[in-house]
């Protein structure tokens, strides 16, 4: 598979691999069966910020024990959207994401987060740990846990671009989820982490009931969202069913073509935010006919994924689509050419207390 | 998988297998890896009513002998329109179908078709070629073959029920192109007989641009395609696009409890279409009590498709049906249990010249 990338801050990426899509989330089968989270509408994929997620009710009956004094984790740069996966389906990029550190801090209050410090291109984002993903999903964490004993401080390194559509909030929700469990002896499972993550990206992202803090990523994914039609016609709704069957199919299979051809044909979402993103179509062609064997939006944008199975044709495909987003958009973009990852979010060291 | 069923003609059927769902036809590949055709919208499955299909040119330099005097095939019964799978994915089902002979005729005029006789179900079907599927397939391919030099006739034995959401035109239709293919040395591809069985279907189910003979079926499908609303909203189209990604990860990962509860997820044609079956509601909720992983309508109905993955309760979950159907719609209904036929169309056998 191939990404092509065109952020607000002028850079660009291009990934590039033939791997099967995992899931954003440490899952614990060896050479996992990628899909097995498809099951449900928002477990497959974790870049997702329209889904409504009813809290749900964890009983934990005695509050465990912090393990660790601190535990660092990584989650990487996800891409969602893909074509006609709107909403549903998401892969995770290898080699790009954050790191979080979350220790036991008896500075904070028990049972509360701390932001102590961000660096990295997050540097714009809140410390008020309310109004940071990570903070967010740290917290949701502690509540299924029932932590009423310990305070937590978190350390957050962003290694990805804000409003980038390479899922920059959804990446600090995930590690930070990952990282509280861990600290106290992983009693969740992964379907609780997700659904942590979900109530910070539901509440960043502005789909959620409460709706308490309509993006703090800025404007790129609410202005993206009202470009969406309320309704959509039954011929278009169809294509895009039979190609989101395609999509999964070419994923299960391995098929870095039908991969392509499936997230290139999206009738419903590509054609209404596609125009808002200067220079978008001649990006798309640019990719397409340097052999990209499909291009779309990468989550709400404005970074283009395109897909290829060689890593040299991935480089041909992203010099092109940068000359094009120059050309056509008159904006100075970066490509990079990157594997898929299949582990998701990941323990990277933990000190014992 | 199970499936069940209610009839016109009060008959309903009960089918019960846990095999991954193959395409309506001969596949050249054993074991085949039976979601490949999904490639493309219209050749997943076979039994599609909605597809405008283009027709095209198929290139054969030399007209090809008959390497056989007579040719017997037989195609399965289908099911399409698998909840969120609608007017996309369809599977074909173990021992129902129909058989059909097809003879070199020198009484038939040279590049021409006549039906001989029709026996079964069908008795009621015309016999006139251009308003039967088996005679518009068997002209198709014989269009395709550019056959001028012999005339053909053709024997119909339908097991299928006219008008029951299983597939029966297809049946006749992919019958009669694989025999006809078969009878000139097997000489045009898979795809070029699906488009050959496709043409068949866009004709006799009435959506095709020049739609000369509208529903020979009866009104079952036209009534049932005039209950769809033109538009789906956003939200609507998102949940069924990630239930149609969920059921073809269900179907290519052999998952039946999977396959079940994506197939009865259906939010848009399901709702619309249950009203229109006398006793759906009732019918489904018995099938899921009884224990079936999920429950949907088969084509456009009447019949009802439940899904498990033993026959022991396939058979409990059918009398179940069978019972709500007569409490709920007060119709008399047959169930069946059947696993998947994952061979499709094929050759019974043939006599030489």
């Amino acid at each position: 598979m191939a990404i092509a990338y065109q952020s607000p801050v002028k850079l660009n990426f291009t990934t590039s691999s033939s791997s099967p899509i995992s899931n954003g989330f440490p899952n614990p089968i060896p050479n996992p069966p990628s899909l097995y989270p498809i099951k449900t509408r928002f477990s497959f994929g974790f870049n997702l910020s329209s889904v409504s997620c009813k809290t749900q009710t964890h009983v934990t009956v005695l509050e465990p024990e912090p393990v660790f004094a601190s535990v660092t984790s990584f989650a990487p740069a996800t891409i969602a959207n893909l074509g006609p996966g709107f909403d549903f389906l998401g892969c995770a990029v290898d080699g790009l994401g954050d790191l979080i550190t979350v220790r036991v801090d008896p500075g904070v209050k028990p049972g509360e987060v701390s932001i102590s410090d961000i660096s990295g291109a997050g540097r714009k984002l809140s410390r008020d740990p309310l109004w940071n993903s990570a903070g967010i999903s740290a917290i949701s964490v502690m509540k299924m846990l029932k932590i009423q004993s310990v305070g937590l401080s978190i350390s957050l390194e962003k290694g990805l671009p804000l409003g980038s559509g390479l899922g920059s909030s959804a990446a600090s929700a995930a590690a930070a989820a990952v990282a509280v469990n861990e600290l106290f002896g992983r009693k969740l499972s992964v379907s609780d982490l997700v659904l942590a993550g979900l109530e910070s990206e539901t509440k960043v992202s502005g789909y959620h009931a409460d709706n308490i803090a309509p993006s703090i990523m800025g404007a790129p994914t609410k202005k993206m969202r009202a470009a969406l039609p309320p309704e959509v016609t039954m011929s278009h709704h169809i294509w895009n069913c039979s190609q989101a069957g395609a999509l999964v199919a070419a994923i299960l299979q391995g098929d870095s073509r039908g991969l392509g051809k499936a997230l290139s044909s999206d009738k419903i979402v590509e054609p209404r935010r596609g125009p808002l993103i200067p220079g978008m179509e001649g990006v798309k062609k640019a990719a397409l006919k340097a052999g990209a064997f499909g291009c779309t939006i990468s989550g709400a944008g404005p970074t283009l994924v395109a897909v290829t199975d060689e890593e040299e044709i991935g480089r041909e495909i992203g010099d092109r689509m940068v000359e094009a987003f120059m050309k056509e958009g008159n904006l100075k973009a970066l490509a990079m050419v990157k594997k898929l990852d299949r582990v998701g979010a990941r323990l990277v060291s933990s000190n014992p207390r």
